[in-house]
């Protein structure tokens, strides 16, 4: 099972403090988001070919320390709640040198249709809902 | 006092699902408490040359409803809390045309000095402190 | 008609150098052409709505003085060559302060339906064709 | 020598069109250019503590094919030219699973010292600018 992605600091994603800025972890988050739900044996894409979009209605980070430009790190991602409407993923960031902890957050995504109009999942779609279910950790 | 920012939607600040990408919104926050902050006197951009840096702790947002491609925004900001050591702001982002709010979102920044060490702001900087202070609301 | 779009610069767009991010220009011309194309009467998204789609092909920066965090720009616009299939706009971006140009550009954009395949804009739509063909200069 | 990058589109990097924006292969390259550089003995961020920094003076991207969400590419990079105040790198982007170029590029970068005034690399730093050397091709 991928819940673990591994990033490479980016220049453009460092600010003039000398630090990543914080609006990138969002993006860290999804690049992990996107590995992890491979596990259900399907890519993010073909979710949403199939007509299950899932934007976010929350997001939340704690910046623990700073990352710098060619930090190697590792995203950490799993399922922390499930309903049929909504799925909540949590992140734990990494510095791999140190095994330090830097960053936390969980993201809250609404679980939709193309038309951006709430489905619901288990419903629809219960195959792939029972396997994100067994994600749940 | 300008705590209010208009924002026009930007066609980069677009994702897949023809929505503004949710990592979007903390970098208008930023616009946001960039104008906001000018009301104690100085620009951040000063700020930071005397040596004050408030590098992010905390964020968190919720989305409400999508911003689209041109949309015209208004970000809200104010401070919720202050100590000497850290500093919430609070947003609030509205579409413009029918005046309704489709995101909130605090951030928390530490209060430290150049080398990212964290700093006394009140017993450093009172005269700023107190400007703070008054904004609190 | 709009061909100056008035830029301030934002916190993430600066980078560990300290100054604007290279990237970040191309999505200043943006900015500017989305201000710019209004003079015909229609936006951008208007246009992408009726099925015209207007993908780069080619993009040319010179980064003649840096940009730094707050500074406000002007980008200016205009229309530099127009054939049915293709647009190339040219921009120039100033300091406003010291009335500086900072960098130059070039972007060269296909003319494409929703599926992204080529278009012959002048016949599907002379009108907004003769629009665009007034602003080239 | 690692002059080829291995990229998994992210979703932030789409946009409305459903495409990767246009801003993103510079950010790319530079991804390309980090790796790439490390042949010389050094990092990029080795390199900037030394003081040896390379703001773009230039930049040329030639779109031939979008890429998508999750598709995996390839960046080749090589130095194209190299005088003691310049170095001027070029870029191929392949989507590695038909093995088709969809992207070539260049950057023009100025050899400056920290306060970002030129200097000489070839008699301030003759080990660096006989390994850059070596690296034409």
């Amino acid at each position: 099972m991928e819940n673990s992605s591994k990033i490479i600091v980016r220049y453009a994603e460092t600010d003039k403090m000398g630090i990543v800025h914080h609006s990138v972890y969002p993006i860290w988050y999804e690049v992990a988001r996107t590995n992890f739900i491979k596990v259900i044996g399907l890519t993010y894409s073909q979710m949403e070919e199939m007509g299950i979009m899932t934007p976010l209605v929350g997001l939340t980070c704690k910046y623990i320390q700073p990352a710098y430009y060619e930090d190697e790190l590792v995203v950490k991602v799993n399922i922390g709640k499930l309903t049929p409407v909504k799925i909540e993923f949590q992140y734990a960031v990494y510095k791999t040198k140190e095994n330090k902890l830097i960053n936390t957050g969980t993201t809250v995504h609404a679980i939709v249709g193309k038309n951006l109009k709430p489905i619901n999942c288990k419903k629809m779609f219960p195959e792939i809902y029972s396997k994100l279910e067994s994600l749940i950790g």
